[in-house]
């Protein structure tokens, strides 16, 4: 080891070499010298393993009211459990290269096994969870996922903390959303819990590509589809539920100042009757052409309106939030409310507490338009705005185009601003800086 | 064979026992006795085969404007061509038995073979279409297509006419709507016609899947999908093509009277500044819960509403007409218009042009609402109300449930209806029992 190596440098050697030292641990000629050593030693030796020790701390629920709690439906069949967990590891030829942490763009690298579990109706209900090599899907051609969009998804992170121990950020919440945005999917519900603990293990397998670095976490992908091989546009009675692992980066390069939004009423993202406030595939899709659009315009993003007012409803893959003078002089904070068009984003209900709890200013979820937003700014009462969500945390809104005006946004022009607050709150609750119930340590 | 069999009865069992037939003639042992023998022959012959010789007819550009063509985007890259066509057979023991044509249900069987041509813009664009058995896909779990609803198809189908020939309908349209689907996608566009030549080529090497008999015919799936293993929320850079085939019988049971729909303003499939008039899976999945609902309220099928006013834009997954009596008396027959919200159907088209040549009545492209409906029936003015599209050609309706009302209509009280007609009329050309630029004979 070359003693020009700072801690830095080192915790990047570590996680680009990584693969090479498990396959040395796994001949026993070495000791890892990392803090997850002793999980992978834990995951390696499967006989020695409890598998019912994994530590899933329970957390208050949230204050914001989440509307989001379901039963399962009579027909779901049996539910799977996390003791029947069975792991296949990956043998060492079959274990990746791992990316440097600083050149990880978001999603394009993958971990070395993979969580799944099958549901068939005909057998009953929900399968054996199993935790394999990542390898791929094989599917009929028929299958509904490919044709109707039958899917949905969830977005988690786990954090390496400042203290080597790696943390969920509110998974229980996750895992309502999934449930229920199963449910609006004709795909069967499942249990949550098995579900995170199920995950955590994986995690703890593939823990040493959890960056050791604050700018960087393991991205948590659980998805579930519809694979029953008919085209009738119908509920599924076969569908997959996996999780796969991506270590990522910042969403959005970071020193490029605030992002610039593309507002054109032309386009809608959801709207009144529609599936906008689930986290469904089909709310994805449709909106690759529009922010190709928004590129082109020279922007980063696009910011959503809907109806005739132009209300805004997210911005990109997250939702909006804005700091203002109100009319009484007063400093306001609004998001949208959870009226249908917007996900119930966690980022945001998290925020709207955090505001709560520090009670410097009043935040409310309101519908707000963009022709009131140019007043504002014009009247210099525009103070912040950001978007907020699990892959970009608190993302700073810098400019909008909106009918062929550029509106300026001074949200990093405040002194010490809000979203910085909010954006070093999470993250330090994350990474373990403050301790929080949000935080759940999972080793 | 039992001198009882008559030609019907012939037929079934042609259609029921084909896979043994074809593995009796790979091994020269007999002749196939039905028209397709020929093709099947060719197929399997392919060093005599001259893969150029399919014949598809050219037909004159649809009247109504079909607001669809569109030019390759600069980056799309090399396109594939029908030349390059490479055909793999399923071996003998591949073969699936067929089911009994009175017992198909709708895309529940596939037939031998399938069609898969690649995209990757790495490698310049679209690969070497080839026909392969039907085999499962294999994909990379963090493929677009799962999670983001990159994905679109069409809906054709083939029919064995009276004359044992195989026919398809206005093909070149599906191929039109498809690349206009594509790009709305961030996904490639193709040449459609080399698609075309490819698929009949399928079509031939599976010709004893098409139906011997009026009632049934092949659906044919062509299916575009992203598949680069990435999780941005941007265009996929991979793309897979494809087309399977299902023998299918009525999308509806017939017998069973007009549909009854079931139209709750609460729900919305699509919207204005979305992909509603675009063949995207998003547009289906999420149709799925309400479909349910629509089955809880002992309805067939979701009528779509949009708006305050509750206008009809679609019927489950068909386009919707009405006839009624106008202001002066007259009959007039109206169909929502493209105005973003609903597909542009094929048969949509053809009705409307039909109805055009016939000169009867008045036909409009033109918003219709709920409660108007609802008056016209009272005043005894409202006549008839079908749902049009490829899988159940012309539907009749017969009760609209809706706030609480069950609204009749006499769709099938009518003298000698206009649904009927229009019924007979579009499978007498897809039949070959009226000779019609429409249909495109194959073989």
């Amino acid at each position: 080891m070359n003693r020009m190596f700072t801690k830095s440098h080192f915790a990047r050697h570590i996680f680009q070499h990584q693969h090479k030292l498990i396959q040395q641990l796994l001949q026993n000629q070495i000791r890892l010298c990392s803090g997850g050593s002793q999980q992978v030693k834990q995951a390696l030796r499967l006989d020695e393993d409890d598998i019912n020790n994994i530590n899933i701390r329970t957390v208050a629920p949230p204050a914001t009211p989440f509307p989001m709690t379901l039963e399962h439906a009579a027909d779901v069949g049996e539910q799977f459990k996390y003791s029947d967990l069975s792991v296949r590891l990956a043998a060492p030829h079959q274990l990746h290269p791992k990316p440097d942490a600083d050149d990880l763009s978001f999603g394009k690298y993958f971990t070395d096994h993979m969580l799944r579990i099958a549901y068939h109706r005909r057998l009953g209900g929900w399968q054996k969870p199993e935790i394999t090599p990542m390898e791929n899907l094989n599917l009929h051609p028929a299958a509904k996922v490919f044709h109707y969009a039958v899917e949905l998804f969830e977005g988690m992170k786990a954090y390496r903390g400042v203290d080597g121990r790696i943390r969920l950020f509110r998974p229980e919440m996750n895992m309502a959303r999934m449930n229920v945005t199963a449910h609006r999917s004709g795909l069967p519900t499942f249990d949550g819990e098995a579900l995170i603990k199920a995950m955590c293990r994986l995690i703890l397998i593939d823990s040493e590509w959890v960056p050791h670095t604050e700018s960087s976490s393991l991205y948590i992908r659980p998805t579930l589809i519809g694979i029953e091989p008919t085209l009738g546009v119908a509920s599924s009675d076969s569908a997959l539920l996996y999780t796969i692992l991506s270590p990522v980066g910042a969403y959005f390069k970071p020193g490029a100042g605030g992002l610039k939004l593309y507002a054109d009423p032309k386009y809608t993202r959801s709207w009144h009757g529609g599936v906008g406030d689930r986290k469904v595939g089909s709310n994805y899709g449709p909106t690759i052409h529009v922010q190709k659009e928004a590129l082109k315009q020279g922007c980063h993003q696009v910011l959503w309106l809907y109806g005739d007012d132009h209300e805004l409803t997210e911005v990109g893959v997250m939702n909006v939030f804005m700091l203002y003078i109100n009319d009484n002089g007063e400093k306001e904070m609004l998001t949208p409310p959870l009226d249908g068009l917007i996900l119930p984003g966690i980022t945001r209900d998290s925020i709207i507490r955090l505001c709560r709890e520090w009670g410097e200013f009043t935040i409310k979820e309101q519908k707000f338009t963009m022709p009131w937003i140019r007043q504002l700014a014009k009247k210099g009462r525009l103070l912040e705005m950001f978007g907020a969500g699990t892959a970009a945390v608190v993302s700073p809104i810098e400019r909008i185009a909106y009918e062929g005006e550029e509106i300026y946004v001074p949200t990093d022009a405040q002194d010490s601003p809000v979203y910085r607050r909010l954006y070093d709150t999470l993250t330090g609750i994350q990474y373990g800086k403050i301790d929080h119930p949000w935080a759940t340590v999972i080793d």
